[in-house]
């Protein structure tokens, strides 16, 4: 379905011709991102100002057309796929730093700049904005605030929504706003910054946030510790986490990961154990050597079959290969894999690992669980390598998100819910809440035109 | 204006006798905070439960009858004055602490629950909870949660919205629902736990919270820095807050703080200078002893006077003797305080220290200003003496929050907006702000029955 004249030839008033795009390869590039779900738009615009987005909401909302803001494309829930058509507006091009403020612990930036961007240019002043998910080379700043990013660092340092200070936006009403501040604390009002921050951008487009920094520790020590089961290394993780000398990354690989590792890059040195932790400290000098101690001896629980301290570089490298063979060893298994995201208290690590191996048994598919063990998230990677095998692992899902719910968990720790686990909320969120949440949405975006089909069921 | 009788039926049914109060001495009791603002409630009830509490929002919805909710009482802003009349529902018997998990660092509490007792509970166990609000023997979580409290530590452990995991509430529109995780991460929707923190309970009454705890570090050390004039220690406060040793507090006192505390208790040893800084360190021993020395270090800066080290608990009493006189020198000055709690950037701290000394020349009246200065976070404190002083500081306060918000600043870090700074709201929020702001009251509370008058202008 073409777009209204009206609303192409207003969108040719606000974009230059090099900023909107129409042709079948344009729309193709924004059709798609890391998950199974594709749709094309119908026009795909490049904004560089507050102003553009604005008069896009605006002229998007008058003509009743969907818009869906698109950073990197990395999501994997099908979060930045506009499955209803209409316009997307892609913000790799509105991607400037604007300001770095060290004394004040914040950065103010554009949305388009990728992570990584950001972390170098943060990096010379000893400073760093703690969200780091695996994508952080492609992935934007304004995808990790729709989305609530995280990764490894979380466990120490919080998510995305833990470390944002203020936003500029565009409600789906059209209406340019701003909310929170400059300052690292506040109580003036609702939260309007944390309640956009994992809206998947279903509430307003963002146009600029100030990010709170952290301060670079100055040294890392790694350390990693392999078990006799998952029960085992589940119970350290509980002990580590219970002290105060917290890690800035708390693995965890399950027996199927270290195999997976093991035969995919045998010369990787990944340990015969039944589960491992990866754990990396930092800090000063002395405060580093004493932190590493105290985990140390928390790690030592019955069943530790081995303990390793990374002394320099390359025994660091060696140590965290497992993790980075663990990629591409899914890969080769097959090119089916559905990557879940779930998370549970700490405590229930170990009723978790036992419920995915009795899931990966009762349904006869392959799944690998690793992850971040410190906040309790693990990806539950279900890895179908037939027909067959997907079909059977599209019906466990549902069966996963139950158990974790029984558990005191909930269906998704980083990634979102997009397309993928909409359908899933109403197993962790009542018809209540989801019905204030329905009404926050209408309040925001009364015509429901950004990013519709994803994440309210 | 009594309650409708049907109204006062339905409380019998719901409250036994002893929870339910309408005589004067009763509704006198809950007609006051600790701010100047006084207004009757019609009625005074005691939940004990969450069902209560349902059944109470709904009476008073179905009658169009103001409740508000109520904790210890300490709010400076008229937050918990039920400035309408009507209900108010007072927690202080819903005080059970529900849970702790150390293993899973978070505790579920009832909203009745004073901080210092859940700090109590929490201390034998090795945890804490990170808000720490110079009322802690007497305000409840209830209150930290409805006003986003925060305290010294928040400066590294964060204020309340930092802090809590999920919450269990009633919307003003009776219904019943749960938000937030009982994990440490998660990414499932909006966020209206942080939604609710802060919202004065205007959105929805809070009976149950899911808060996140913090391990107690092993140690601490107290420092304490003089300085020749304010600007060095604004100065030596952003140098601190640069490098990765952050303090657990980071308090400032202006001269005039100074010189207060010094008559008021000459034996208090409290230097005679222009400006101090008191600071806290926590951390494992040999980290503390590191810590210190980074702290020490960009503490020193061109116009420090001197700089002392406590090496024991009778040191650090002596350190922080000057603080603690202050508030009762305070008192012996004047019984009209007007208490207030702005934010700025760290680096505007020179800049806002200028500007209130220039506002008490301007217009002739004392001003104290002391506090969060690692958050950026003054208590400025007006002193007027008699009826004219009075006049003259309330004349001074619409410029001071303009001369704060001019500096990248806002009008509150910790204390809320209640009924004395509803007015100023349109200072620092745009009217699309509160546009969206007031959307949001419409979803939880259509009838605007939750402690009107509170928070939006």
């Amino acid at each position: 379905m073409p777009l209204p004249a009206a609303l192409l030839a207003r969108l040719r008033e606000i974009f230059p011709d090099d900023a909107l795009a129409t042709t079948d390869d344009d729309r193709r590039a924004a059709a798609r991102d890391n998950s199974r779900h594709e749709h094309l738009p119908d026009a795909v615009v490049f904004p560089t100002s507050h102003a553009q987005v604005e008069a896009l909401v605006r002229a998007c909302r008058a003509h009743g057309v969907p818009l869906t803001a698109r950073g990197g494309g990395t999501s994997s829930t099908g979060a930045s796929v506009p499955v209803a058509g209409g316009v997307v507006a892609n913000f790799m091009r509105m991607n400037r730093i604007l300001r770095i403020a060290p004394d004040d612990r914040l950065a103010m930036v554009e949305p388009g700049v990728t992570n990584e961007a950001l972390q170098k240019a943060l990096a010379p002043l000893g400073f760093f904005w703690a969200p780091d998910p695996g994508s952080a080379p492609w992935c934007t700043v304004g995808g990790n605030l729709a989305c609530n990013a995280a990764g490894p660092h979380a466990v120490k340092y919080g998510a995305t929504r833990d470390n944002v200070l203020g936003l500029a936006a565009v409600a789906g009403t059209g209406e340019s706003f701003r909310c929170g501040t400059q300052t690292s604390k506040s109580a003036i009002g609702y939260d309007l910054t944390r309640l956009l921050i994992g809206s998947e951008g279903t509430l307003a487009v963002i146009t600029e946030a100030t990010l709170k920094l952290t301060p670079r520790p100055a040294a890392l020590r790694s350390l990693r510790a392999s078990y006799r089961d998952a029960a085992s290394a589940a119970h350290a993780v509980a002990r580590i986490m219970a002290q105060p000398a917290t890690p800035c990354a708390l693995e965890f690989m399950d027996a199927l990961a270290l195999r997976l590792a093991r035969e995919h890059q045998p010369e990787a040195g990944v340990p015969e154990a039944e589960a491992l932790l990866l754990i990396e400290l930092d800090g000063a000098p002395d405060a580093l050597e004493e932190a590493c101690a105290a985990v140390e001896a928390a790690a030592r629980v019955d069943g530790l079959v081995q303990l390793e301290v990374a002394r320099d570089e390359a025994q660091t490298r060696a140590l965290w290969a497992a993790r980075k063979a663990l990629s591409f060893a899914q890969q080769a298994v097959t090119q089916h894999k559905i990557n879940e995201d779930v998370v549970v208290p700490v405590s229930r690590l170990p009723a978790l690992v036992d419920n995915v191996r009795a899931l990966a048994e009762k349904h006869a598919v392959p799944i690998v669980s690793f992850g971040h063990a410190g906040n309790g998230n693990l990806h539950v990677n279900f890895l179908p390598r037939d027909v067959d095998e997907i079909e059977r692992a599209y019906a466990a899902l549902p069966e996963l998100f139950e158990r974790v719910i029984a558990l005191g968990g909930t269906i998704s720790g980083e990634h979102g819910i997009g397309v993928v686990k909409r359908e899933f909320m109403p197993l962790a969120l009542s018809g209540a809440t989801l019905g204030l949440m329905r009404g926050i949405k209408a309040a925001f975006d009364p015509d429901g035109i950004l990013n519709p089909g994803k994440l309210l069921p």
